[in-house]
Parts: C-alpha cells; sequence; structure tokens
C-alpha cells in the first residue's frame, strides 16, 4: 500500500472520506457519485489517481478491512501531527494528510482545494467525527467535544420565535410564576393541595388572568388566544392549577359565554372572572362519558311555577368527575329539556349548587370522587340532583329558548344539529389541553437532556464514562421526542390561530383539526414523559425530579375533553364526509373506483420508492408527498369499504364499526399530515437563516421518524421498498446524531422558567 | 336472482358462508379452495349449481354489491322464521335456508348434510356471527351474546395449571392476604406508609415466609422457588410491601447466602429472617447507577488494628436508592477492596448503620430519598460513610479473603471475573421482579376486562348501547395484552424452574435469559398498565380503581435490578459471545459470511413469504421459525458488522456502541424467541383439550401480533411479502374477537384474591 500511495500521493486527501464512507456501513449510490462528480474538479489528480479513487469508492468491490486498517493508521499518524488549535474538521485531516514538499508546500494549500474537499465532505454530510474518535488524535477529540459546545444558533432569538405573537403574555405569566406565592411544593394531602390550588386560582383571577377570553364589558380582553396562552404557560407550572382555572374559567365561564346570552353574562360572567362565583361544568354523568348526547338528567319545565326541575334519575345519572365541585356555589348543568311533554334534547342550565355560606342548597347531594392517579389538587367530584327547581331564565338559551307557557323555540330545527352545535362551542378545551401537555412534555424533554448531558456511565477502557446523550440508543430515545415537540409546537400555534379568528363556516374543519390534534398530542405527552422518566433512571422516579406529577398529572389528557380513541374515529367520519361531499359535488361518486385507482397510479412515479438519495429523503415536498398519500389512500380505502357494505345490506353503524381500527388509524395520519404541512410551513417562514437550519434538522426528523414507524404500512402497500426504508432507518439515526449537538439549546429555548425547572438533575 | 335460485335451489344453504366470505373484506384463496373442495363432497349437488358457486366464490368476479344485498334479504327472511331457542349457529342458518317441500322436509335434513355445512364454516372460522348483526333477526343477536356468555373451558382447571407446582403455597399466600391485617388502603403520607409496610413485612416475617429461601438450619426451606412464589403473588397485593420484603429477604439476606460464607449464616441470617435483624444493600452510588463496576467507595484493611475503614471518598460515591435506609440497623455495602496498598475490585461488607436504639452509628450519615413517582411504602435513602471501621470478619468472603497480615486470596483471579461472579449470585432480583410485574399487569388486565364487559357507550340507533369489549378497537387494545399475560406467565414458570435448578455451568445462560426476559416483561407490564389505565377512560383514573398504584409503583421495574436498555444490551453481547464461540469451536469464524448467506438461503423456501393460508398462519412451527429466523439474521448481521469495524481499525467499544440500537433489537427478538417457544411449549403440555383449546388462540394471538409488531423488519429484509403481513394483521383482528368470547374467563383463570381486586368498576 505504500507503494501505491508513493506513487499517488494525491490520493491520500480522499483516505479520510473514504474510511467513513465505509465505516457508515456501506458506500451508497448518491455518496459515490458526489465522490466522482467532485474528484473530476480536481485538476491535478492523475488518471491513475482518480481510477484508484473509484476503485476505492466501488461498492461492488469494497476495499478489504486490512486496507481500511492501513488507512486508518495513515490518518491517525496525520492527526496527530496537528496542532490542537486549528479548527478540527474532517477536511482539516484530510489536507494535512497532503503530500509536502521539503519546504512543507503541496498543492493543497490552495483556498480552491480547501475548498473541493470541504464541498465533498459537507455534501456526504461527514461532520460527525465523534462517531469516528478512532481516527483522532487526543487533542482532536477534546477539540471535536468542545466543538460540539458551540451554538449553532441563538437560542434568545429561538425562544423569541416560539413565544411567537403571545410573547407579552408569555413573560408576564414568568413573572407571574416566579413570585414566591407560586412556589410549587409537593403536598400530598388532597384537602390541603385543593387548598393551595383555590388560592392559587383566585390569585390568577386577581390578576385579570381568568376573566382574559370574556367580553371588556366583564373585565376580559375578548381575546381566546390570551386565554391559550395563559394556558400553555400555567402547563409549567402545576397542572393541578392548570386545570382548576380551565373549569372555572374556560368550561363554566366558556359554557355562559358560548351558550347563554347578555343577560346571563351581565348577572354571572364578570363574577366567574373574578373567581367571586367559583362554578362548575356538569356534562358527564356515570352512565354516559362520552356518549354525553344520551344523558339522562332531566329539566322538566314547570309552567306553573314557572320553573325548571333539574333531576337525576337514577344513581347512573348522577354527574361525574365535575372539577370545582367541592368549592363550587353553581354549576351548568347538561339535561334533556321537555317541556309540556316535549324532547328538545340537550341543553344547559345555571343551578346553584351552595349558598353563600358554602353549604348545600336543598335537593343537591355531592360526593368526593377522591384520590386520582394525579391533579389531586383539583377538587372532583359526584352531584346529584332530586328535583331541583331553577328559575326559567337560568337555561342557557343561545340556542333554544322556552316562554312562560312552555313553549320551545330554536333557530336550530333538528335536535341532533342543534345538540352539536352546543358541542362546538366548546371546541376551545380540545385547543387549550394539548398546549398545557406540551408544555409538559417540553419541561421533562429538557430535564431529560440536561441530565444527559451531565450524567455519564460507563466508557471506553481507561477513558472518562460516555455522556448518556453520546450514546446512540440515548439519541434515538430523546431527540426523535424533541423534535416532536417543535413540530407540535408550530402546529399548535397554527390551530390556535385558526381557532381564534374562524367563522361560523369554518367550524367543522376546526373541530375535526382540533379532535385530531388534541389526540395526537395528548398521546405523545404520555409516551414523553414516560420516556424521559426511564432515561433519567432512578434519579427520573424521584419525585423531586418532577415526572411524579408531570406523569401523573398528564395522564388524563388522553382522556378527558373527548377520549382519545372516540375523537379519532370522528376526525375519520369527518375525513368520510369531507370525501362524500368532494365527489358528490363534482358528481363524480360513481366514477369512484376508476378515480381512486387513477391517483394511485398517478401519484407512483413521483413517490420513487426505490430513490435513497440523501437529497431526497431529507426533501420536505416528499414528506409532505409520503404523508399525504398515506392519509389519502386510507380515507379512500375506508370510504369504498363502508360503502361497500352498506350496499350489501349491511347496517351503517356496523359498517363503520367493522372499520372501527382503519378509522383510528386514519385519524393519527390525518393529523401527522397536518402536522408535517404545519411544521414544514413554519420552517420557510422562518427568516433567520441559523434558527432555519436547526428547525429544518428537526422538521426532517420529524418526518422520517414517522415514515419509519409505519414503514410497515408503506412496504406494505408498496409506496418504499426495503432499500429505501433502510435508508430513512439511518438517516434518523445520522440525524439524531446532528440534532444531539444541538440539544441543550433547543432545550434552553423553551425558555421555561428557572423556578419552575426545578428538578435537581436538570440544575 | 329469484329465478336463478329457483333452478339452483341447492345453492340457498352456501348464501351465509358466501356472503360472509365477501363481507370479510374478500374471499382468499385458502377459503375459495376449501368451500370448492367441501362442496364436491355434497353429492346432491347439480353440476349448474356447482357452477354457481364456484363463479360466486371468484376473487376474479366478485358479486356485486346488490347481489349481495339480494342474498341478505333471502337470508334475512330465513333467519326471521327461526326459533330462537334452537342453537343459532351460522350453520343453522345454513340449512334453514334449504329449500323444503310441501311436507317441509329438505335433502339437506340429514346428519351428513349438517356436518358438510358446519365443518366448511368451522374450518372458515366464521363463528363471530356479532359481526354480521344485519343477517339475524333480533332474537337470534340476543342468542349470539348469549353464547358469548358460555365458557370454553373450565375456570378452575385453568387457574390450577396457571397455579402450577406452587400451588399451596400461593393458595397460602391467598389466605394470608385475605386477613384484614392485610387490607389495602390508599395511605399518602410517607411515614404513616412506611410504618405500615414495615409491619407487613414482619406479619410475613412471621409467618416464616421471610427466610423461606435460607437454609433449613436459618428458618428456612431452601427453595428459592418458593420466595419467588410468594413474591408473585405480592404483586398482588401493595407491591411496596413486596419491594420492602424483597430488600430485607432477598437482596440483604441474598447477599449474606450468596457472598458470605458459615459464618454470617451463623451470626446473621435466621435474624434477618426473622426481621429482626432489618438490613440494606447498599451497591448503587450517585455517581454509579449502571456501571456499579467503578464505584468509588473504599473499604481499606488496616491492618493495625485488623478492620476496614469503610469510606465514601466524594458525595457523588454516597450509596443511593438504597431500601430499607430508614428502618435497617446494617447493611451489605459494595465498595473498592484495598489491602496493603493493592486494588482487588469490588466487594461486600457487613457494616453496621444503627444500634440497638435504632440510633445512627458514628460516620454514617443518611438520608430520606423523599417522595418518590410510587413505592412510597419503601424507605429509600443514601448512606455515605466517613472511615467508617468493621471487623474483618464482616467481610463477605465467600469469592475473596483476606487474612490477618492483609493478605488476599481468591479462587477467582482476574478482577473483572470475580465481579461478575458476585453479580452472578443476584441473578434472583432478575428472575422475581418481572413475576411481580406480570401478577400487576394481570390485575390491571382482571380491572379492564371486566370493566369493558359492563360498560356500556355509544351504540346503533334505538339499540341498547355497544359494550365496550365489542368494540374491535377495545379487543385490539386488551385481547394481546392478554395473550402477552398468558405467555409471560408460562415463560416466567420456565425461567425459575432453569434458575432453581441450575448448576455452575448453567450461570451464563441463566444470566442472559434473566436480563432478556426482566427487560421484556417489566416494559410489557408499563405498557399494558398504561392501555389498561386509558381503556377504563376517566374511571381509571380515580385512585380507587387501582391503576394509580399499579403503574406508579411498578413504573421503576424497568430501571432497577439492572436498566433495561443495559441489560439487552448485555443479552446481546451475550449472544454475540455465543456464535464466536459457536464458529470458533468448529473453526468456522472463516467461513462466516458464506455461512450466514446460506443460512438467509436455506430458510427462504421454507419460510414461505407469501403463503396467507389460514393453516400456515396458525402453524406454531411457522410462528417459531420466523421469530428464530429473525434473531439468527440479526445477531449474524451484528457479528458481522462489529467484525468488520474492528478489523478496519475501529475500537472494539465504539465499534459496539456504534451498533447499539441494533442490540437492544436484538435483545428484543431473544425475549421473544424464547417467550413463543416457552409458550408454545406449555400448550403442547396441557394435556386438558378445552384449556389447550385457548390457550394455543393466546400463543396464536401472541405470535401473529407479535409479528405485525415487527412488518416492517420482515418486510424490508423479504421474508415476508405485504400480502402476508396484511393477512396477518386480519388474522389478529379475527383472534381478538375470538378471545373477546373467554375474556372474563381468562382473568377469572388468574385467581386474583377477590379482596386484593377490589376496584368497584371491576366489581
Amino acid at each position: 500500500m505504500k507503494d501505491i500511495l508513493q506513487n499517488h500521493p494525491n490520493v491520500l486527501p480522499f483516505l479520510p472520506m473514504l474510511y467513513v464512507g465505509w465505516a457508515d456501513q456501506a458506500m451508497i449510490p448518491s455518496e459515490v457519485d458526489l465522490i466522482h462528480k467532485r474528484m473530476n474538479e480536481i485538476e491535478w489528480l492523475t488518471k491513475d489517481e482518480r481510477d484508484l479513487i473509484v476503485k476505492w469508492s466501488d461498492p461492488a468491490t469494497p476495499p478489504s478491512p486490512e486496507l481500511l486498517a492501513e488507512w486508518v493508521a495513515l490518518i491517525r499518524e496525520a492527526s496527530e501531527k496537528m496542532d490542537a488549535q486549528s479548527r478540527q474538521s474532517l477536511a482539516d485531516l484530510s489536507l494535512q494528510m497532503a503530500e509536502r514538499g521539503v519546504n512543507g508546500a503541496s498543492v493543497w494549500d490552495t483556498p480552491e482545494a480547501r475548498t473541493a474537499i470541504t464541498d465533498i465532505e459537507t455534501a456526504l454530510g461527514y461532520v460527525n467525527l465523534k462517531d469516528h474518535r478512532n481516527i483522532l488524535s487526543d487533542a482532536q477529540r477534546q477539540k471535536v467535544i468542545e466543538l460540539d459546545a458551540e451554538s449553532s444558533f441563538d437560542v434568545e432569538a429561538m425562544a423569541k420565535l416560539l413565544d411567537g405573537e403571545y410573547v407579552d403574555i408569555k413573560n408576564k405569566m414568568r413573572q407571574i410564576f416566579a413570585d414566591p406565592a407560586f412556589q410549587l411544593r409537593i403536598i400530598k394531602n388532597k384537602e390541603e393541595y385543593r387548598e393551595q390550588t383555590l388560592q392559587w386560582t383566585k390569585l390568577m383571577a386577581a390578576q385579570g388572568l381568568g376573566a382574559i377570553s370574556y367580553p371588556e364589558a366583564n373585565g376580559g380582553k375578548d381575546d381566546i388566544a390570551l386565554y391559550a396562552s395563559v394556558f400553555e404557560m400555567m402547563g409549567y407550572h402545576d397542572i393541578s392549577l392548570c386545570i382548576k382555572f380551565g373549569v372555572q374559567f374556560g368550561l363554566f365561564g366558556g359554557s355562559i359565554l358560548g351558550l347563554g346570552t347578555q343577560k346571563h353574562y351581565d348577572k354571572y360572567l364578570t363574577r366567574v372572572g373574578t373567581m367571586d362565583l367559583p362554578g362548575c361544568f356538569a356534562m358527564t354523568e356515570t352512565g354516559h362519558g362520552s356518549n354525553v348526547r344520551q344523558l339522562e338528567t332531566t329539566a322538566t319545565y314547570d309552567r306553573e311555577q314557572d320553573m325548571f326541575i333539574i333531576h337525576t334519575p337514577n344513581e347512573q345519572a348522577g354527574k361525574e368527575y365535575i372539577g370545582n365541585a367541592l368549592h363550587g356555589r353553581m354549576a351548568t348543568v347538561f339535561a334533556q329539556l321537555h317541556t309540556n311533554g316535549e324532547e328538545h334534547g340537550v341543553h344547559a342550565f345555571l343551578v346553584q349548587l351552595r349558598n353563600e355560606n358554602d353549604e348545600l342548597m336543598p335537593g343537591v347531594r355531592i360526593e368526593d370522587c377522591g384520590y386520582k392517579v394525579g391533579l389531586n389538587g383539583v377538587d372532583n367530584g359526584r352531584i346529584w340532583f332530586d328535583n331541583v327547581r331553577i328559575p326559567r331564565e337560568n337555561l342557557l338559551n343561545r340556542f333554544g329558548d322556552v316562554d312562560g307557557q312552555g313553549n320551545y323555540d330554536s333557530s336550530i330545527g333538528s335536535i341532533s344539529r342543534r345538540f352539536f352545535t352546543m358541542l362546538g362551542t366548546l371546541v376551545g378545551g380540545r385547543v387549550c389541553v394539548p398546549m398545557a401537555g406540551l408544555s409538559a412534555s417540553k419541561k421533562g424533554l429538557a430535564i431529560a437532556v440536561k441530565h444527559a448531558l451531565k450524567r455519564r456511565q460507563f466508557g471506553p477502557e481507561n477513558e472518562q464514562e460516555t455522556l448518556l446523550l453520546d450514546y446512540p440508543s440515548h439519541q434515538r430515545r430523546l431527540m426523535p421526542l424533541l423534535a416532536n415537540a417543535y413540530a407540535l409546537d408550530a402546529t399548535h400555534k397554527f390551530l390556535l390561530k385558526r381557532f381564534a379568528n374562524s367563522a361560523e363556516e369554518d367550524i367543522r374543519e376546526v373541530e375535526t383539526l382540533a379532535a385530531a390534534l388534541k389526540s395526537y398530542s395528548t398521546w405523545n405527552t404520555t409516551h414523553t414523559l414516560q420516556m424521559c422518566r426511564e432515561a433519567c433512571g432512578g434519579k427520573g422516579y424521584l419525585a423531586e425530579n418532577q415526572y411524579a406529577d408531570l406523569k401523573a398529572d398528564t395522564d388524563i389528557f388522553t382522556t378527558f375533553e373527548g377520549d382519545n380513541t372516540v375523537l379519532m374515529q370522528l376526525v375519520a367520519k369527518g375525513l368520510l364526509t369531507e370525501l362524500k361531499e368532494e365527489f358528490e359535488n363534482t358528481n363524480f361518486w360513481g366514477l369512484f373506483k376508476t378515480f381512486s385507482q387513477q391517483f394511485v397510479d398517478s401519484v407512483s412515479p413521483f413517490n420513487d420508492s426505490g430513490n435513497t438519495d440523501e437529497a431526497h429523503l431529507l426533501d420536505t415536498c416528499f414528506h409532505i408527498e409520503i404523508f399525504k398519500k398515506r392519509e389519502r389512500t386510507m380515507v379512500m380505502g375506508l370510504g369504498q369499504d363502508i360503502r361497500r357494505l352498506i350496499k350489501m345490506g349491511m347496517a351503517g353503524y356496523d359498517a363503520f364499526i367493522r372499520n372501527q381500527n382503519t378509522m383510528i388509524a386514519l385519524g393519527h395520519a390525518f393529523a401527522e399530515r397536518i402536522i408535517i404541512e404545519q411544521f414544514a410551513q413554519f420552517v420557510e417562514d422562518c427568516e433567520d437563516l441559523e434558527l432555519q437550519n436547526i428547525l429544518k434538522k428537526l422538521c426532517d426528523l420529524y418526518a422520517l421518524h414517522t415514515i419509519e414507524k409505519h414503514k410497515g404500512w408503506y412496504l406494505e402497500n408498496g409506496y418504499m421498498k426495503g432499500d429505501k426504508t433502510q435508508a430513512i432507518s439511518r438517516m434518523v439515526d445520522k440525524l439524531c446524531g446532528e440534532i444531539r449537538s444541538d440539544a441543550s439549546d433547543l432545550v434552553d429555548a423553551f425558555n421555561i422558567p428557572p423556578h419552575l425547572l426545578m428538578a435537581p438533575i436538570a440544575l
């Protein structure tokens, strides 16, 4: 080999990249192409030298391990001669290897030569020298580690980008939570904890935060987006406070605002916003949690006394899990309205629960739900009504009213449509809950990442132990979750804007979006926090390190404000309805089958099912296209199958139920498509190139990791070949390694108030 | 169509099965074959009738939806004429459709005809008429539901099978836990909870249970399997008790038994077993959790006083997370042994922590770890030693001893081998912990299944709401987990036997098995309990329904007794060592590459990568083979790659780390292969055919659901085609539906003491 190289000295600078290329499992065609193309631009290479490089980069004739070991020896020899102070990139190493004359000069000592080599290596993405410690000298290794510590972007700029347009209210929340009155502490006794939560809620109200989404006349700023931002920030504080706050101002107050009319605003809303009138949102019943349309509590109009009689007909019809039930003086109670012997479906009524002395009103029975998995600072209870009489004006009458004769009047004819319209006014909860969940995930990630950058365990013989975050398995655990957090941040911003600015006709679309993202995002929260706890080992199990509460408190997010599994089916039904309309509007339904076949055919060539080029794998258009394809294929298959089953005589309900698992999968596919689109848009809109660069990596990781998760589906359906899914997995590994260098800054950019991030392992 | 059928009346009885066949997405080839084959055995079919059946079952020309709808009308017409009392199988329906003469007789009224039809339908597996409610009359539907309620097996016999050879001790534990002294209650305050746990531990000791694995001379029965069974049963009770019990008798007592010698047994072991001497197992340090070989506490021999000086050299070297630290009087302390200026590696020493009045000994500092995610009844603490002197005989000297001159002597020369030998004596924890975790999973499953068989939500218009467990999505959530529980039960039985009867030379194998199964099984516990909590919705979030403690207490199982991620890498290393030996022993290492290629080639034809026949999919040999193939392919690929990297000059440590994710995946593949083998063996060994029948279904579900989980890998590697993985998914759906009918009995067979299964939603 020495002979060969003596005769072909200009090959030497290529050895580092060839070595790294082969060490990365195999030379893939795009790498080979790239090397050959750029090699031709270096004019001082002889033909023999070119041939040698071509031979040594040919996947058909891989260099023997012995040859590679010789390369390593040569590379290490060069590396040891290098100055530890100079920038120790792979390119430096390459140029260091160049043959030098007696005066130390070399044909490679030109800016052009450096550019040529650097270009190749940058294009190949061979930057992570840490993985190739054996080719580096000790000093170089140290330098690599230090280089890692350098920020690739401005953390403050990223924090500002994440705070977005609500930076002021978020900063205000940071200030408020810095107050000693809001200091977090572990309280195990539920009565004591509830008292603390109640006091915190009152303090929040005193800051004008409770009323923030109400009209100005009621002490508010008429801004639901501000409310959502407050809610998001509470996810960093105590989540019991977050939920109690949400029950009081979002659900109780929100039901008055959304379902009531001016008379109710005048009489109650201001007092709700100041916490002067604590109240409940009493919808769920023991017997009816998800299927609330069938709830059994009745509200019967009594014409003689001009009152409604609120009644719980049986034990199972008791209101269940009602937040604020132990502190509330009033409740919005959902009940089946009966007037003059007629049924009008579910309506909402304001019912007084307790008097000014906090004594229960006659006919009202309340029980404590007791301890829960988490959220033990929230006073959940069960409520039963025994013929409780309330004034007629306590009907929240925006969508339906009853006059003194018991005549019912509504602008919406169908009971079913009326019910869903009422529910629609409450979509805010589904927009906000996952935002608080995302904050909890970010906090969990910040703790786990910071721990993994301090904690060392095991390592090479006679060297310092390795940082947890330098283990590929640890990167694989945490980096995709970090990408998810950024992806969801961008998507929740989009949803909030869409929701806050929605017109009447957008409601269905916003509901579908909120249902899908609430489910996807809260499941992601549960998963993220579990992974983070495990990644912190025993330390993660100590309550002081926060996961105890983070996990326990957010665990119910997948259930409340609509059970995720039920919501995902709603999403699928919404998509099927859209599909149907799409075809009906164009009179195309009959051509459905033909068209869907065309669809599959038309996208196949674009898809590049075997393309493993790095540029292609990192192409955002490819990501969006392949996510869309999955969603579209699923919705079409589902539509066809349900149609087929119904046509052959199956009842609609049964046809849906038979496809239930596919519907849930479709809900996920829809959520993922929305997320990749919105995250990609967020990246594109970012004007700071440094930020854009790292955000693009996170977006790539979100996309490829999600594709990897579904690789079975893509392979099964012929959209990808095995080579491609394997290349995607390798790319995920690589992105995890790259993002690892910025991990600390990426969690710092969440800008979590330090007094709320008080886990000892994160300090 | 009326015309056609009038001319071919004998086709009528085939309509129900044809309809059901088409409703199940598509007629798959094996179904078509089966229908044609059996059809030919029915001699009174005319050629035209045969042709018609062939045509109507041809996947190339599926019947139109309109035709299928006509079939439904005819079937329903027949079904409505049927007596609701008679056994309403699909076969009955078929025969009811047969054309009848004026006297009501038909050629189909023979036992042979019934057999022919029944055979086809049984073979096709069309038993779940619930999915085809539209072809049934109301009375029939009711009957189908009742049929579901019938047991397919004897629950008591299954319970006996699961109790296995340790039925006596398990029944004893059931009795003990029925005692009011062991009544479970929610205790939030840690001091109060720890006191309760301490009392329970003493009560257990008083029953002779603590010493059960110790020699008879020390009050025991010298039976580690009995100990494991007690531990398993404690998983149904309070898991804080389980862990405190394990610390005292398993870890502290176990370290004396495993690492000490007769003098230690005589002096301490009896008192440990009676809880007269409460103690700790002080191995982990803050700075060294997984990498305990590098722990920093020192034990220096002081020749003058003939004592060891136990010392914590820095704050991070404090013993961390030590169970029983607040109650313990003594601790087995792991420290680096120094004698006469020489290092001998980690050894264990008995160090007194407190005197008889529970006052700390001089030089000992102990801090409470505070609240944790769960297990708050266990008193974990941190311990530091400031030059604490202990007598020389307090060295647990089974594997290494020091004489009065400070001379060190050990039968094991290498420090490293000595360390691993010492660790090996502690493998019992890894055998027992997942057994308690499995009990917790079973409890969680029992609650979720029973809830899902009571709880109804949503349903077809104007009908009773649907039971949760009748939803395919709910079956998909819970049934595979039920199969996992049975699969792991069989496998833990195997591991326990293997461990209890292991000879010296088996230790490495048992260690690999224990590491793999501990990891796989405890991850399964975390996952199972999370899924169960979610499947119970808000009810699952109430502490009274048990998931709060089940989830929180078992969450640490994935970390302690060896972090799962670290253990899986140990497993992979073990498998690589085996592989290396395999080749070295046969001088085959050089032919490695050739051989592994041959391996891949040789199994490919066997694999039937496109075979979707039901018989094949349910063939246990196929399952075992394909699990093995995955494991073997991975270990070979891994071996090759690490070898390649090392050969080309990479350090061994780096070569392993680069393959870390594959190593962890291999650990899983190994665990899964062991589980399918052991569960299949358990099924084969079962002599009761009824039990065997349902166990086989659970085994099939375990196998196919696991394959489905890895379908991306199988497709990527060319072991399966898309058609096959899709057929496997359909089969998983089907098995979930079938096992659903037995779900209640399957959880009853766990025989969990009713007073421990006290969740209100499960009653």
